[in-house]
């Protein structure tokens, strides 16, 4: 039976599951659970996530949740995947499991954060919050920060100083692609101090080509439509 | 070479990690980093930590941070460990990697925020936030009810229905810990609605004496601390 993905891949970690199944020739079923439609709270969906998020995973009478959670079993029990995915070596591992806690307190606290209150509000119903923004931008940018200095220092074009990707990798970049749909130029003021950064988020797409585009497709939609309604609003101000 | 610790007990994941190596027998030194003397912010432990948080360990030329990553080492790298606190078994291990994740984002960002906002800003040198509280609270309790009717729905005593616990409750349980030095009454009210999760704390600590008591201790004395300052302050309101 093939391995069911409830996903909406306008969800970062939604992306980080496709892309990597995709990598990893997995026969796998995508199936949307539209979150603009709020189709995550149908008591369908209940039933395969209580939690009522995406990603999820239906692998026989097996169901799971949590993106890293996911990304970590299907590494474990498909046997065609690479080992630079999610080392058997356990210290390996160790580091990459270390760059997954660190991640949801932080960086995607952070992005998640700013993107919501400078952008997104308005499209889930809510008031932009410029305060929330910019705290969201000040722990954003410490991320950034600590991602330049720590866990890019080495010659590796990956985390750790890894010559090829990992599931950390592709979390974190997948994350961060969701600054496409905000200002361009604020994308630009909170990315230009980190170059290491924009190397990495080069390097991870290359690494992982042609998926990583392909599963971006609906982001970058996205991106247009706002950067559109931003013109037309800098135009005729006073129609808006 | 023995394992080296990093911790401060007041930190709930320190605790947990302690904890963890004493109900295994693991021959480890415990090595406090003191947060109220801003200890994690030194240039030695810079060396141990870059993100200069607790705990972290270093295991021989091995250095690791990130509580939960920590955990799932120590599990893998000691023998002694009796399986059900992270089980080889992929399915009931993803189970635990996905109540794990879960952690981060929900009930450890909303106890952080209650308990901060609430009660432990003056000693950190800031100020109670009422509406900060309440939206931790929110978070909490929204978490406390998914904790209750998803994972301790089950018969067995312990997430997920296991019969014995797992890195994750007690992860999770020494989060809730920190309960102890808010005002009892507010403590009440919020654990009141949730009885499996009160009785799953009792058996966690039950399954894990003489250790767990023990390591929070210290908890206890701030708590006592704190309740007196409250009695002062309302028995001689005007002086203070």
């Amino acid at each position: 039976m093939k391995l069911k993905v409830y996903v909406d891949r306008m969800s970062q970690p939604s992306r980080a599951v496709i892309i990597f199944c995709k990598m990893n020739g997995i026969d796998f079923e995508e199936i949307k659970v539209d979150l603009a439609k709020r189709q995550q709270l149908s008591p369908e969906f209940k039933e395969i996530n209580p939690m009522r998020q995406v990603p999820a995973i239906v692998d026989g009478r097996f169901k799971l949740f949590e993106s890293h959670a996911i990304l970590r079993y299907i590494a474990g029990v498909f046997p065609g995947v690479a080992d630079h995915w999610y080392p058997s070596d356990i210290f390996k591992r160790a580091k990459i499991d270390s760059v997954l806690d660190w991640h949801h307190s932080n960086l995607r606290r952070g992005a998640v954060t700013y993107i919501i209150n400078s952008t997104l509000a308005p499209v889930l119903g809510l008031q932009l919050n410029p305060q929330a923004a910019a705290e969201g931008e000040k722990m954003l940018s410490a991320s950034l920060g600590k991602i330049e200095s720590i866990w890019l220092k080495g010659t590796g074009r990956f985390l750790l100083g890894s010559s090829q990707p990992s599931i950390a990798d592709l979390s974190l970049v997948c994350e961060l692609m969701q600054l496409e749909i905000v200002d361009e130029q604020d994308k630009n003021r909170i990315l230009d101090p980190y170059k290491k950064v924009q190397q990495w988020i080069e390097d991870t797409k290359h690494a992982t080509k042609p998926h990583f585009e392909e599963v971006h497709v609906v982001l970058f939609k996205v991106k247009e439509k706002l950067q559109s309604q931003r013109s037309r609003r800098t135009a005729f101000p006073s129609k808006l």
